[in-house]
């Protein structure tokens, strides 16, 4: 085995623990909620829009389920692409000087050392990343792997969720009624004016008057976008309007170049945007 | 030959044995006829909407057959999807420092070995996968390895099965006719109200009357889709809405998360739902 | 060389011949055309419906050739299918510990050792594969091997056989004329009732009485199903049923499963056919 | 090097040299024209529909310009489709125990060798495959070998050709004409009567009174067939019907198997077919 | 490790440090904006059209902020694409003798050594290449690298940029909102006609009449396209058409050389253009 | 490394460069013009229709360029097409005994020895390929080699160019204008007839009169096609047919040959041309 490939292997799952607290600010009852779904190993599903703080609630949850922090869950997150094959997720083999040597993919890593395997965007994976779930999402919680021949037994702390955006309406790739029953489903949204104004001002380090100020402007903007149908601007957004602020942009400049040219190339939105700003 | 291969090639389809009971409830005359379809080797194909128990019914069937479970029949099952190639049931060539070596896959390990082969939700699979079956199911019974070379014939316990939902119109998909009729078919539908309420209260662990409540919004929510043309929950969500309950979650909240936002993201169907619920 | 690979090579054609005389009711003329087409070798095409015999009447064949299984022809059968390439059938390199050596793929083990390749539904394949068959179906009879850089003469026993089913409608596949114009066609549909009595009461073990009633069964949904421009029941379903009614499930379930379920999923086509029956 | 790979690469060009004089009748100048052509290497392509005889005439003119076979042309026949690729032609690395050694493809053995390099149905082939014959066909008169990095110079006697059936209306698939504006073109057809019976005399050793009712018959379903659009039956089927014949089959029946099925599935053709027979 | 390999693996970042000071003209405050982006490492997206200087501000940016040369940051460009995939951003493992060593694919290694990675056309990209940089562009600033098992955290000084032309219409490749709203975005246009003539003059080494004589033409035409809806010439090209009348071209036939032929092949634009010259 | 990968690689780039005078007759100012460009290294693209001499005058200018053939410059030619991928371009590593060695592809080899890269009907090329370009055709003149972690500078003498013919109407592959303004363009067109008589007499080899009669034809058929939308006879064609002619063939049936059949299939346009001749 070549020195490249024996790292990889070896590689500790400890990468993947979250061992300083998070920032986050729970918006409803979602910690609770996800709990109670973990204390039985109930597959979870996350549904909301772009930016809204799913990935950092899983790295809060990997944390706080963790004893909070003393012996944090592993925490394996796996961006979806159409593009992603079973192999990617499941392992392959690779070859080397004594032949060919296995190397597990993310998700056998996390199914045997007892972590949260996040698919993140998953209605963007191809059928079979999909397909090779199912059997860890019932009462067998195993995951064959055909390649060496054997069924895997999951890690009693292993827990298998995943994330998906119903805003976007490409109902081609909606997922298959026999994934989507073996989740349940904690919906997301944006936080209320007054919490993003906190999340605004504590991430873009800006005084309480700015964070009022993008907040204000986001509300209405998604105010407006939730006619048209479209999507109004993430919390991310507004935080890196803030930043340009702290740096010395002018407000209405870092609106333009954090906000309106961020979210659309069309110059009649763009301006009701700048209306608005 | 690496140690990594010379396990996965070694590797006993013991594993592959349910040795201890599954908790199955028989809906109908399913079990006697899969027994007596197994005694002429007739090939088998279960019918049937998501989540209402086909799995759990082959679990079953190959204890059962197994004297029940003195001696259980190795079942290998194989989520199909539209990635999956005939190379991947059949096996492969992998290199090794002595060449290359042959490993089996899970179809030619269930011929070998003798046990139930379950190609589940079929018609997601690809042509070639569904054509290397046809010498397995008429009297021929081999299967063909042409990467090696030869004609394996089936072990005289060996029997191919598999599932199929009838509830997806992907006519495009639909099985050709010279593959379906190939194989008797045995329809499996939600167990009726009593019956889904001993499951639920057995597989959640909750008391009889909030067992009895989410059977009586399924039979309801059932009766509702069917007009709809839509899929009804499955039981698996009901024993998960359970879970939540028996946790401290609300019923409330229990179903609205582990049955309606499950269930859709349409806002008018969630609210029709919410009313039931 | 490894062993694996070593076995492959080797592996004698002998296991592809059929030693014993296969059961075979002849229908016509068929036996007679086809020994008149073998003794010039002409390419010979089997068009007819689903399980109404061709695989069986080629292997009835193989053994009435080889001096009525004295000596047996090999009998070489591939299931085509829209992800067959043409190395499957010719060959490929595999690497071993020698560097790489050649695998014979199954039409051309056929090529060399003499006997029929027989291409089951051979408008499911890729062009390249009917397109590889070209020099082997005219007067030069021999193989192109691109990959060995050589060109292969058939052995005098050699013929290409291939089967059809007219009744599929996928004109986008139909087969060239330039490939099509290369075999003579022999028709095949199902048994005249009688027959198929005979040939139910044979496989499934059943009595006289069981098996008209199936036959008769058969006749009334083939009439019905052609003025439907639907495929009827094959031979091989009737037998399922045969079998089912021999284990003790009684006659109208039998048929219940193994023809009405086995057909269709349409409701009201399986609450006709359950008038039939 | 292994032993397969090294035979495959001294594998000796003369088995690609036709030293028996085939039996071809010219129909009317095609090989004085192509003798002028081949003369100044004008690169030639044939056109004509299936089986009529294009692939026998390379092969005659191969003898013929080789000193009427006492120093024949190598001729590489390549059936063309949709999966070659331009690297089937050219030749690839293989890997060997001394790293990879190259193996040479058709054309360029042909390139090398100073031969006839045949493209048979050349519209079925890809781009890539069309457009890597450029050089090869204009005044410069090499072949770049990419992969290895060089400018291979044809050798004096090599000429490329290629048929084509214009009959086939595959728009789509045309020719590019950058590429057709290389090649002069000679137009095949089916023979004339009275020269058609005399083939099919000689090929199916049948007496001049049947091989003349299977010339008229060909003839007159070709004038229905004109009409129609349709492509008429080939010389060579009308060789099979007569070898049937021979062999003891009624003419009638013959013509049934060896021509009707064979040409058609459409019932309403098949009936006007044998109204003509 | 071969020669070849190891000199890929060790090869310096430092070949893609911009050392000496790029001639770039500001058009407004894109420095000073840039600057505030990159002091808090926010990722930046820049929209402009063809041939406007996006490529020179981000090398000219990367000297600037490496102390204005003195330690200039790499700048590793990466021209999307369409079969851009993935792993060819992130590395993969290459045979060797030692078994198989890992290659850094670009973005590996500007997020190793710090530097900025320029995604040059992203729309162009694969879903599965926009996907990979998700985690690099929020708070988390880490690149999972899957095929070595580990999760790699960015250098502190490691920007993730890129570019985009909304002027092509292609709305099936736009940008996803979860890509999207991970950038601010900055505008950029051609220059305005003062400056562009003394960019002309400085990049073509042609005298200010001619200079200003092109800045006149594209400022004229850009207007004509505006209103078409189509793309006007690039400042590129003027450089170009100035190039050519320094080499003694006359100024009409630079011209049509350089701006009417270079944009377009439709004789009525062409003529349109012409007058403008 | 094996022998035949040494001698890929060593392979000089001396076998691409034209040393002897390319037979060349020019017909504007392309010369005059293609120098100018040279002198500033700006690329060129070539418009014009299928063998109208655009290859040759690429052999010519680097005869020409390279002090008349004292030193000609090494040319460098790669035809396009739809399945060529950056990689055939670039290089890529081969395995070897000694691991892997990397083998440039055509453009690298030219940009590394400063040759001219003629990209031969780019549009037909796919997108990675024409990207791949881009920092190659503006002031950065480099070529990321990905796989090897390194950017190679253009040698002093290295040129892009590239052909085109805006005949084809195929929309959906135009050049992006990305890739197009990095250009400028030089018109080709068919010969006039004086001078297309003077090529046709000296390359074919026949008499005055003969090589006027083909000149007349092809002005004449080219007017005519021009109304039709059609592209006309190439140059080249004109030459095949004069070469039958000096070979004994009749004028008329040389020009059906080599012009008429060689130009279409369709029966009416045939007996247009036939007409003209």
């Amino acid at each position: 085995m070549s020195r490249d490939l024996a790292e990889a292997r070896v590689h500790a799952i400890e990468t993947h623990r979250v061992t300083a607290e998070p920032y986050y600010e729970p918006v409803g009852d979602e910690v609770r909620l996800f709990e109670a779904a973990y204390a039985d190993r109930i597959p979870v599903l996350l549904k909301g829009p772009t930016g809204c703080g799913k990935t950092r609630f899983m790295e809060y949850m990997t944390w706080y389920l963790g004893d909070r922090g003393r012996d944090p869950l592993p925490l394996v997150t796996i961006a979806c692409h159409e593009d992603l094959v079973a192999g990617d997720l499941v392992g392959r083999y690779i070859l080397s000087t004594s032949g060919t040597d296995w190397l597990d993919g993310p998700l056998t890593r996390a199914v045997r050392a007892g972590g949260i395997c996040y698919l993140d965007e998953v209605v963007e994976a191809r059928k079979d990343t999909t397909v090779i779930i199912h059997s860890l999402t019932d009462y067998r919680r195993v995951l064959p792997i055909e390649k060496r021949g054997l069924i895997m037994e999951a890690h009693p702390n292993f827990l298998l969720c995943m994330s998906y955006n119903p805003g976007y309406q490409s109902a081609l790739k909606d997922l298959k009624h026999s994934t989507r029953q073996r989740f349940v489903a904690i919906e997301f949204g944006y936080p209320p004016r007054a919490l993003e104004e906190r999340i605004v001002a504590h991430e873009a380090g800006v005084g309480a008057e700015q964070a009022a100020g993008l907040a204000l402007l986001a509300e209405k903007i998604r105010n407006l976008d939730k006619d048209a149908g479209a999507e109004g601007p993430s919390t991310r957004l507004l935080i890196y309007a803030g930043m340009l602020m702290r740096r010395g942009v002018g407000a209405r400049r870092a609106c333009e170049i954090g906000v309106v040219q961020a979210m659309t190339d069309d110059e009649v939105l763009q301006s009701g945007l700048r209306e608005v700003v």
